[in-house]
């Protein structure tokens, strides 16, 4: 499920990408180095689908060209039931970028904690905390991690 | 089982790599860029295991010191049911190479879509289609992906 | 659990780490280039726990300022029951570091092969063996990979 969404995101297709999220759900980068300094603000804080579905077409009109390619890679994904009869999903991740001249590269390394509502015919997300690494990066608002 | 099979490519063990398809199976690799644009021509196409082996042989000999080592890492891996009872695969990866100073670097990133039989007594590949976002690749031609 | 293992490196939790091993644990990392010469010695060789720690410790004094984070990217693992009722782990790697300019990069790839034991309330690793593809490595010894 982790594995198909970001799947949309590879294939560019960010509409797809939001219908993952429950409509009170949070979408939240941070980076680990603030995480480790006790510094709890994010780099990027959308509450609800609503908002998030803004920030993404707000990056699509920014980014007409699409001038690259993501490729996620999740590490071994662990999966741990909560109290409340969510799941908790946590894995690694590696974003490769390929540009217009077919060149990959690493874009960014971190963390995905997740938890997942089961509830209705499809699991969704109600929280993802996105925790990069890399805080190097140019780029970033070009598309979600 | 995908695990295994680019093991073998890993290991440096193409014969043993070729055992896992089946003996019509196709094994293709193409571009995102040329699927994206409606290209349906591939980088590779090889019909039949025969013809697999073949083109694995000629590698054999072009490459006789094997300059670099490979390293696959499959992300999850999703798997689906077909109705026609066999299993589709797909899993992104990430080719790293490693040269003989010891140096690894990032080869190749894409997709894996597999179709695989489960009749005898191993599943055993009926196609493999490896979707390339790299293909900026100097290389391409000394080993399978 | 060999994702959690690698999980108290990425957070630099080193003394969780060690106790992801029996006391009898043998912790090595060996280098592809030296396995496939058919030479025998390691990189690096702990018998068990007691030694692990005294390296990771000495690993902590030699690095106080912690100049990089790790992200450890694991494949697919593969399980094997072994006739002495332990698990046998098999994983592809990827470590990725990120220095204090928020850069990632590509540290190491290889792999691990580890001999798990089921007996009493945890699994613990019983052996590790770290293959190396990349050996050219200016900071090995900095942490355990």
């Amino acid at each position: 499920m982790l594995f198909d969404a970001v799947d949309c995101l590879d294939d560019d297709r960010l509409g797809d990408w939001v219908e993952y999220f429950t409509s009170d759900a949070v979408y939240k980068i941070v980076s680990k180095e603030n995480v480790q300094r006790g510094l709890p603000i994010p780099i990027l804080l959308c509450e609800g689908r609503e908002m998030i579905e803004d920030r993404v077409s707000v990056l699509r009109e920014a980014s007409v060209h699409n001038l690259h390619y993501d490729r996620h890679l999740l590490g071994s994904i662990r999966v741990d039931e909560r109290d409340d009869g969510e799941l908790a999903l946590r894995a690694n991740y590696a974003v490769f970028q390929t540009d217009l001249e077919g060149e990959s590269r690493l874009f960014s390394t971190g963390r995905y904690d997740a938890r997942v509502v089961l509830e209705g015919p499809e699991p969704k997300l109600r929280e993802m905390i996105v925790t990069l690494d890399t805080y190097a990066i140019n780029n970033l608002i070009a598309t979600p991690i």
